[in-house]
């Protein structure tokens, strides 16, 4: 297999963004990246989107997009796995330039979610959990997150102040990134005080509707070293996995398998361990999500998730900072972009970011992407070479 | 890259199948390809699937078919390229066998379309075409191959009856195959007497709405050598391309601009050209297609795929066969699943499939599989090494 750089990474404002088509923040990312990667061609390309199909009744969304980058007859593939749709689309591109079949690949990810009215979203984001056992039953995703929840706080004494916690890092970093939907601060009273969606999950425990795109440009590492103005960043590790679809299906609700499973793959392929990471953009689509993840990726024993955001171990300066961008707390969470955007957020920090949100010295960044609960996770390691 | 090849393939009856879900009909045929190719180990797995979010509620279908498979933690990845997507689900499987990151790979392809009534299976079809441009105006998938066909008689010539051969020689194939949703023979008369759809196009000129699965399992060749008990099958050859999703931005509607770059593609990793292959499976989803995918593979010269059909050249026995398994007309077409079962076929002829519908000494087989009306294609070429 030959290695995989990232020399190219391009975002927009997200939000509700009721002015601009999926095909318009489409374009204006994949261009972003373009014109940062400063590449006079693309061979191929990848698109991370969960369900176009119910959220703007399109279908055969890779060619639709090719077709208005005025990029076609390349070849386009639309890639789905819910909300690590993103995620998985870096994978397949690291699979294409690997292979040799490809050299300079787009990899993407876009969600338009705001087209609908909320019945109609909260009936498409459950088409990421089994719809037969669970949604058609009455769960939905924040009440499949609170009884992940409410056993994590049964088991090991989580509790909701830790979780809140979570919360407010992630929009005191969140404040600082300009592309971000929720630039603004909140305290633990605010989030405590917020208005119940499932209990004990509040609103400010919770990710938003988002609309948005992000994008990266992958070309083979040696081609990378020879474009590269800064630092050339390396893809040195990349992990798949999946896990029931049910959360009923489990031994454990408060353990996330597939996480823990591809963060293994990613760790033995870049030849490290969670010690040596310096930071992570992980999948904190609930505050609960990102407890459970920090414990999953090894980065804290299980049970320990919580009291280490409420320690500040996770905060930028803290042991393992987590989601200097804000997480999908507070930079949004179009579900199909958020693994590009993850991407976006490492290249951006190993470059050398600067300002309020920046983590010095950053050489070694992690992503994390999961789908519904978890059915199945993206582990990515990207390094400075 | 590492050269790749077929070693197993499994499928169903397909039809109107009310008494099994989309989990069932999808564990049949995996497991039956499983035991076609005597592994017992698979380390990944693809799922084309165009349209699970509106045809049956559910997304994140990889992992809900990984589960049901017992196969967990491995990766799944679902690809959707609209009616192509079973065909991308064998271009993705054979990068990731070519990477080297896998060594065996389940590809597949699922649709359930008949739990939906037919306006709403209408609908979601037209989500394969420009939904802003094109449905949301009025037009339906057979409104828009009824454009490509009256611009076809007009700049060749070619007429509704040579378009009923197309349907009387697949239906003649398919009456032959135990697998398809419409085993039964039409005759000319019939398809030009049948209930008008979309003028000029009439019902017998359509192909079907089927729920239907289908799989195989790529390895790479060394192995498949020292594992195949009957002949080794290579694919030599995978091409992708895309084209605009529009019929109206296209210069020429008769042309299959996508399908042609596509073939061209594999014919160059093969090392052959049009008139090196034996026998092929197309994507025959209005007789009228097949006519202008005959010609954009270079069968034919364009313009002529009409007389070729009326002269029976595409007939078994003739210059080159076409449809041997019945094609998307008799066979059905369960659109995720198209592409993968077009493999089947494929496969099982050039092991010496015998009866009716054999193609003798068949050693190279082509497969092109489309999506919306050919804004992505796939070509593929299967060879006996």
């Amino acid at each position: 297999m030959r290695e995989v750089a990232v020399i190219g990474v391009g975002i927009h404002k997200w939000g509700e963004l009721w002015e601009k088509s999926l095909r318009d923040m489409y374009v204006e990312s994949a261009l972003n990246a373009i014109k940062d990667a400063g590449v006079d061609k693309i061979d191929s390309m990848y698109v991370g989107c969960m369900s176009s199909g119910l959220f703007t009744g399109q279908e055969h969304i890779a060619s639709v997009l090719a077709d208005y980058m005025g990029l076609n007859p390349i070849p386009a593939c639309r890639v789905e796995s819910a909300c690590a749709s993103g995620g998985l689309a870096l994978r397949q591109g690291f699979i294409e330039v690997a292979s040799g079949m490809s050299d300079v690949v787009l990899v993407s990810g876009v969600e338009k979610m705001t087209d609908v009215d909320g019945n109609a979203a909260t009936y498409a984001l459950g088409t990421a959990a089994d719809q037969e056992y669970e949604c058609y039953n009455g769960a939905t995703f924040p009440g499949l997150y609170a009884l992940i929840a409410r056993a994590h706080m049964e088991k090991y004494g989580t509790t909701l102040e830790q979780m809140a916690d979570v919360a407010v890092k992630n929009h005191d970093n969140g404040s600082h990134n300009p592309n971000a939907q929720y630039q603004f601060k909140v305290t633990r009273d605010q989030v405590m005080g917020s208005t119940l969606i499932a209990d004990p999950l509040r609103i400010l425990h919770c990710s938003g509707i988002t609309d948005g795109a992000a994008a990266a440009i992958l070309v083979p590492l040696d081609m990378a070293k020879s474009m590269a103005k800064g630092p050339v960043i390396k893809i040195t590790g990349s992990g798949h996995a999946t896990d029931t679809i049910a959360l009923h299906s489990r031994k454990d609700m408060t353990f996330l398998n597939a996480t823990a499973v591809a963060a293994e793959r990613a760790y033995k392929m870049a030849g490290v361990g969670p010690k040596d990471i310096d930071f992570a953009e992980v999948h904190d689509c609930f505050s609960i999500a990102e407890i459970c993840v920090s414990e999953a990726l090894g980065f804290f024993e299980n049970g320990q998730g919580g009291p280490a955001a409420e320690a500040g171990k996770t905060r930028i300066g803290g042991e393992i900072p987590i989601n200097p961008s804000g997480g999908l707390k507070a930079k949004g969470h179009p579900v199909g972009a958020t693994g590009i955007a993850q991407i976006h957020e490492v290249v951006e920090q190993l470059r050398g970011a600067e300002g309020d949100r920046a983590i010095k010295n950053a050489k070694r960044g992690l992503t994390q992407n999961m789908g519904g609960t978890g059915g199945s996770a993206l582990v990515h390691i990207l390094e400075v070479v």
